[in-house]
């Protein structure tokens, strides 16, 4: 793991935010952001810099947009600070909170916020459904959360030409609530965990178990509003639906983890609700019999809007919540599919399905036998990480994690990783999109537990190896944030991460966008 | 238009390469490539100074791979020259020649030859199928062409993973073809115009008819192996087919029209061939009513494989390019659709179609009677430029150009780019991939007449405009190249294209990489 250079051996709160006061009290104290200007680390302001600055800002918001948009849009406050700068369901959490947290109802405030913050050297971290994995909006260095709470609007709705324009802090479920209220017929098809808002989407390139058949957040991205590192902004492009214009700064914003600049408007692609959805779930002897399933099912084009593996942990994990039912899942390797289409065309897949998974030895073929069981049976696999959540007795963190690999590879790192995981006597479940070869491992462990802690950092380890190994990436969706600098290094090498840290350098090149997150400095080539 | 600031007013040749030896001895005599250095322009290599590289690259592959590697690799025959430094099929054509062309056989091979024209400011110009029609891989500053024609070859097919990788000189329908002779059942979707090959079609970000359901270039890129301006070789990626690590290089690449990296090679996605395909041809009273009808289609969701709008000028061209003979087209809008999928699907999306179609005035709705008809008809849809090249006079030319549009507008701007067309006394056609916003224009005209040539010019200008006022690009599957760098600049503005110009000078310091495409140095902000 990557150590943050302010890193104080101090536990974190587990649970809760009864430390909130003391914890941010303890970081204050031992605040020494001015590094040393021999390393190649940047120079960030001090935490009495950073009051100024704020104080700056708050004046030139003040003055014009007046009291109401002034005063009001940075709080200080010590369980704002923990709220914004610490997860508790995040694989690592770097020491250290931002010192304001800041509410913009614009883009012309956001990008007065960034101006100052660059002529000061103050850290902004963007922030919107805070539901990221990987210390994506963690705070090591201090500086600015900016919180687009406010921001959460829909802007203008192109129903014609299927496209909306939204503010980053709109969720994608509360926009696909939006979009079916208003009786479009269209719906935006990403559907990362449950709590995710657009901003945070866009800055993860994230994706979800509709991938498999709509693509990536990248894929449904029209154009962008970005406040640069020094307060200009930008627009990515105007709104046609493909282009050949210039460099592609839609997918390089995508991804970038805030860290190229802050995101204050979207232009993104709508679909058309399919008229006809239909789930289906086999079970399977083993991991493996699955997986050939799924990739005989990929190699015939079978068109399925979703297909998902989990284990039989994990299928245990969804009996254990409870969240279907009384309808209680056999505890063994299980498929589940996702139909979209026509009423023909879903019914013809199913057929082709069928027979496959038959052939590698699925059995128990069936369908949720309602719309409502079809939801049950989707959202208990959504919201599988908040299962495993739950099941944690005191003292327990969940540590979950993603890797992607060439599709036929699937099986091979699945069973090893599980052999790991239970020669080591750890409790994870693993589920996975099977379709885009990527697929989650959680693990509970105690933290306070140093052998235990230390096992799951291995086993976590050796899995990024083994997806290496197989050509594969660290993280399939949920992207490097502060937790997986290290593998990106492993995974691309240092020539290409020189690439990325030479286009971070070019336009931010104080390094004030979300430092720490993806690479750090010093790795510059 | 940009202008060259060596321009000599020269007008070049029309067509063949008769004139080849004089116009590349006029080059040569006014090379004065050493610009002055109190301007922004980079500062480039005299045509001397690119005579010692050229024999140091020499050398150096000479000395590493032998003789047979060596000397070979480099010719500066006048005629292969011209053929690398003017097209009679683009737009526009700077003055300007490579002052040689190279034919590496390896990755090393061109990081040794980009590493010593690195070290002498020496332009590079990445060539492949030649096919481009912005002035792509034109030379206006001399330099060496880099022709991948001895690199196309498949490298590794990964059949289970539905993946290949090759390398740049290979076409997309012979790649096709290979893939068809080995009964692999899959195919490599992105279709541009016939003669284009992979490395152009990522410099580009082309697409082609089938864009509608399979998307654009970028869309099919798993990873490259790129040479960057100082020789050093990266990869992007390794093979996973979905991955949040790190920023999006291959997007970035994508698209950058070789001005960023030269690509040596790419692991592509492939995809399942459909099990039925079938042709379908309407007609229509007038372009708005093609337009409602496709417009149908998509807000309904119906996925068709391809859809294309033909003007009733486009549809003469076909009958007179005769390369349906003996069947005689409608000379009316029509709109020509593929359909691909299971049989019962295909059957299912042409009634849906037909309806639609009916419902917006559509007659005369029929289809390709068989395979050969079929083939017959899409190839005459895809000769659409070669067939309106084919009716030039002596003296004449064709401008070819596209823009796209939100596909609400598409059939406002058609009737107006028409009617002004056609008030102008030009003879112009047009042909849309309707789905996508995205049209093209074709205008035959005579280059030696000035009035005309002018009146050309203002179409094309206003055509541009008018895309831009209606939120659309100047370019959405050509790029911009030498011919729309204004266009560009308009579209998206200073500070944008100063974002890219940033990243243009990080990864390129010298501008050595295919100047004088996208936007030129002076511009930076």
């Amino acid at each position: 793991m990557s150590q943050n250079p302010l890193r104080q051996q101090r536990l974190l709160p587990s649970h809760g935010w009864g430390l909130a006061a003391i914890y941010f009290g303890g970081w204050l104290g031992s605040a020494a952001m001015r590094l040393d200007s021999q390393t190649t680390m940047p120079r960030y302001a001090s935490v009495r810099e950073m009051e100024v600055a704020i104080a700056e800002i708050r004046r030139e918001i003040t003055k014009s947009d007046g009291v109401e948009g002034g005063e009001d849009i940075i709080s200080t406050d010590p369980e704002d600070l923990l709220a914004h700068g610490y997860s508790e369901w995040s694989t690592t959490n770097p020491d250290g909170l931002p010192v304001a947290v800041a509410y913009p109802r614009s883009t012309e405030q956001v990008s007065t916020l960034v101006r100052v913050c660059h002529a000061h050297r103050v850290p902004v971290i963007p922030y919107s459904g805070g539901t990221s994995l990987e210390g994506n909006f963690s705070a090591p260095y201090g500086g600015i959360s900016v919180d687009f709470a406010y921001m959460d609007r829909i802007i203008q709705f192109n129903k014609d030409d299927m496209d909306i324009v939204v503010q980053p802090s709109i969720g994608w479920q509360d926009l696909n609530d939006q979009l079916a209220a208003m009786d479009s017929g269209l719906f935006f098809p990403i559907d990362p965990g449950p709590s995710a808002k657009i901003g945070g989407m866009i800055g993860t390139n994230c994706s979800g178990t509709n991938a498999v058949k709509y693509g990536t957040m990248k894929d449904w991205v029209i154009n962008l509003t970005v406040v640069l590192a020094d307060g200009t902004v930008i627009k990515t492009r105007r709104r046609p639906r493909k282009s050949s214009a210039g460099y592609n700064l839609n997918s390089l914003f995508v991804g970038s983890e805030g860290t190229l600049g802050l995101v204050t408007e979207a232009t993104l692609k709508l679909t058309v609700v399919p008229e006809e959805l239909s789930v289906a779930v086999v079970t399977f002897p083993t991991i493996r019999d699955a997986a050939s399933a799924a990739a005989e099912v990929m190699q015939t084009g079978i068109p399925v809007a979703a297909m998902e593996i989990m284990d039989e942990v994990q299928m245990r994990v969804v009996n254990l919540g409870g969240a279907t039912s009384p309808r209680v899942w056999k505890e063994m390797p299980t498929l589940f599919f996702k139909f979209a289409g026509t009423k023909a065309s879903v019914s013809e897949n199913i057929q082709n399905v069928a027979k496959i998974t038959g052939r590698n030895r699925g059995s128990n073929f069936e369908f949720a036998k309602d719309a409502r069981e079809q939801k049950l049976l989707w959202s208990a696999r959504k919201e599988s990480l908040w299962s495993m959540l739950a099941l944690r007795k005191a003292g327990e963190e969940v540590w979950s994690t993603d890797v992607a690999v060439p599709f036929s590879r699937l099986a091979d790192i699945i069973e090893v990783s599980k052999k790991e995981m239970d020669d080591l006597g750890l409790f994870a479940s693993i589920l996975g999109h099977i379709g885009d070869g990527n697929f989650h491992e959680s693990i509970i462990y105690n933290r306070a537990d140093v052998d235990e802690r230390a096992k799951v950092e291995t086993c976590v380890k050796n899995m990024v190896q083994r997806a290496l190994d197989m050509e594969g990436t660290c993280t399939g969706e949920h992207s490097v944030g502060w937790g997986k600098k290290d593998s990106l290094l492993l995974e691309v090498g240092p020539a290409t991460l020189g690439v990325m840290k030479a286009i971070k350098t070019a336009l931010d090149p104080h390094w004030i966008l979300n430092p720490g997150k993806i690479f750090d400095r010093q790795y510059l080539a």
